[in-house]
């Protein structure tokens, strides 16, 4: 059996990929990745995970050149990546993609601390998180078994040498060079499921993206990795295998003959809770938008969905914000209460509150055996059934696609007001329209310095 | 079935861990292993893989408050740490202990360059080398498969949570902070085993270092981790398993019911290439001492030893520096030509010479396959035989134990030896005796800041 030598493939992708070869719909997507994981990066920016991971790197950040969450404080590179991914990742309201990971959160703090250190251009950071993206597609797509039960978390793991990819791009990088960076960034991989739902958790966005960059600065010093560190017997792909039965052996299925951009696309979240329950979420606010349904009148809430839905929304009586980001029974109670789910909801007080703790045990869950194919265990759609108090039974619509989801994109004005909510929530002082339109263009952007200023 | 909290009770041990309890002998063995790993340490400061990560962390080095490699640069503590760990590792010549891990080479420059930006004692030092080392091993003793073989590099990742454990017991943390030191740590495990050979696998034991010593300030700063990130289903011990066959139910065995540092020891070594050579080289050496062996009059030399020994020392015909290190050939001609094998005899152009070339296709391989047990794949002894051009047949005795196995401790003046050859090889200024001193009476060191005066 002849080994597809992947590593050595994706350098030559990575240290080969041209801004002029990306197809204009896979720009499209990027820009859009990039500007919604900035702005919520922004709103991520004051939690106490990114401020105790600030501190521990204090006194360390003097002397840096990138900005922390773009505000006036500056750090070392890496030290902004590991800040920036953090805020990225910690408050579940980041895209999702590539079965079910976090490419943004990762790929763009490594990007945009590097792209300020260098004065890289706009073009260069598409071109990075095109990179990117796709190497970690590539990736992720060679086991069938489920990471996250094994205990790896794929943002964390897959992460690490997406953002080696995108540094090693960024810094036009060579072939060679590239792949030695992922060898690197391979040996850096980490991050374990048994911290969902502490603060560690985001930390592993923002700790994928500080090692990325430096293994990208590392290969670019000299420092060599094994030419095949991603497919070797002993390497990446089979250290990480949740059972052993990775495929180490095909032929990558890279661009220009596959782009996963555009393929697969991003869901976009429109609330900042796990990406599961946004079709409930949807069918629920549908309820709420078409029949006038009023919680006051809501006796039982029925939610019909996966059994894997069922277990990662596990937080039943939630008490507080981070309980509630994986908690169905909070997930509708807030969209039947609030008419939306937004930043603003998920705090502890709102989720103690009298109507939400009324209405968390009324909603009974029903599972849906049946899967749609592709998807990492989604049923063929969602739905709610609500009984009135006056004794009717009114369903919703079955939802398959959530609002944000590559098959249901949302329209410009709503990335706009989530980003706009996001900058506000944030508390700092920025011009987020300027900020906003300038991401917008980010191919126009002659340096990653100008979208500071 | 009761699950032994083993997150907690590591973070108990070592919150609860005073210099006071821990045996004379267990604080001699510390000494020895911080003394003996800050030789090895000045002497790879001046390799290639080490200045490679020195300079990807260029520019953002400054404003640091530790030491690198005890020359006038300084960097912030997690830099120095991830740069010294990479120069204690990169010579292969650290100590050697827990499985075949390496854990001073990990311990020994997290805590060297937290204790300087923190003013440490000595004591506090030795402290914090007993917690990281007594964790680490209750951690590796809980599974029976083999790591390497599945892809992991055990000093990477068993050394994450040691240095976080070293650095919690440095900084004086609670018991609680201390086992969200730990879980931050099991999120930060990694390092490939296919890159044993490049310059990546040294930086394993510097990243290491590096990342214990962050978790160490993030639990400190508040960032949680899951109370039972290592024992946990989806946790540490179960994502990195061989086989799936942890043990993460039993109860730890710690101090002080149980001491690994004075059960197990160090192996130090006496010679700069991968531990499994050493007892053919003494073998070899012996009959060089004892018989006169001269080079010119060798025809053939058989070394016997184990199948795992045969298949981690393979590189059968070395050309370089890097090659002889794993090369059992290069190890027994040196050992004959030179009567030594020491820093100045691991160079290219001594790998290349006429005498090693010519004796390295004479060395032939005898499998002994009973295994000594205890061991990772140890025969029961080593053994060389030399066939002399005048037809004689001289066997060597049978090596059980290397020069500097914890059977065969060296001497106080061997110890000596080896770190004054250390410090001349660094090329660097500095008072090596006075620096050994120190080492030696570090229980008497009021802050680390002295070592460096």
């Amino acid at each position: 059996m002849t080994r597809a030598p992947l590593t050595a493939a994706l350098g030559d992708f990575v240290a080969n990929l041209r801004y002029e070869d990306i197809p204009g719909t896979a720009v499209a997507i990027a820009k859009q990745g990039i500007a919604d994981c900035v702005g919520v990066m922004l709103a991520g920016s004051a939690e106490p995970a990114v401020a105790a991971v600030r501190s521990g790197f204090a006194p360390d950040t003097a002397g840096g050149g990138s900005s922390i969450c773009f505000g006036p404080a500056r750090a070392p590179a890496h030290v902004a990546a590991w800040v920036n991914g953090t805020a990225a990742h910690v408050l579940d309201y980041d895209d999702v993609a590539l079965k079910g990971s976090h490419p943004s959160a990762v790929l763009v703090p490594a990007i945009l601390a590097e792209a300020e250190a260098v004065g890289a251009s706009g073009r260069d950071m598409l071109r990075a998180y095109a990179a990117g993206f796709e190497t970690w597609g590539e990736l992720i797509s060679r086991d069938s078994g489920n990471y996250q039960r094994k205990g790896w978390h794929p943002t964390g793991v897959f992460g690490a040498v997406g953002a080696a990819a995108a540094c090693a791009a960024l810094r036009g990088a060579t072939a060679q060079e590239a792949a030695h960076a992922l060898g690197i960034a391979a040996s850096q991989a980490s991050g374990v499921m048994a911290n969902l739902g502490f603060m560690t958790k985001p930390m592993h966005a923002g700790k994928a993206a500080a090692c990325g960059l430096l293994a990208a600065r590392f290969a670019a010093a000299g420092l060599t990795a094994a030419p095949n560190a991603i497919e070797h017997e002993q390497g990446y792909l089979g250290a990480l295998s949740p059972a052993g039965d990775v495929d180490r052996e095909r032929a990558p299925s890279l661009p220009p003959a596959r782009w996963r951009l555009t393929e697969q696309g991003l869901a976009i979240k429109q609330y900042p809770v796990c990406y599961r329950a946004h079709r409930a979420i949807d069918a629920m606010l549908g309820l709420v938008r078409d029949r006038g349904l009023d919680a006051e009148a809501v006796k039982a809430i029925t939610v019909r969905f996966s059994p894997s839905h069922s277990v990662i929304l596990k937080n039943h009586r939630p008490r507080t914000a981070i309980d509630a980001k994986f908690s169905i029974e909070f997930a509708l109670a807030c969209a039947l209460v609030a008419g939306r789910v937004g930043l603003r909801d998920l705090v502890d007080e709102f989720v103690l509150s009298e109507p939400i703790q009324r209405l968390v045990p009324r909603v009974s869950i029903e599972i849906e055996a049946e899967e749609m194919s592709g998807t990492s265990g989604y049923a063929p759609y969602d739905l709610v059934r609500v009984e009135t108090t006056a004794g009717e039974v009114i369903e919703s619509e079955h939802v398959r696609h959530a609002r944000g989801d590559p098959q249901a994109p949302l329209s410009a004005d709503a990335l706009w007001t989530k980003f706009e909510d996001c900058a506000l929530w944030s508390g700092l002082q920025l011009d987020a329209r300027a900020l906003f339109d300038k991401l917008n263009t980010l191919e126009h952007c002659r340096s990653a310095v100008e979208l500071l200023r």
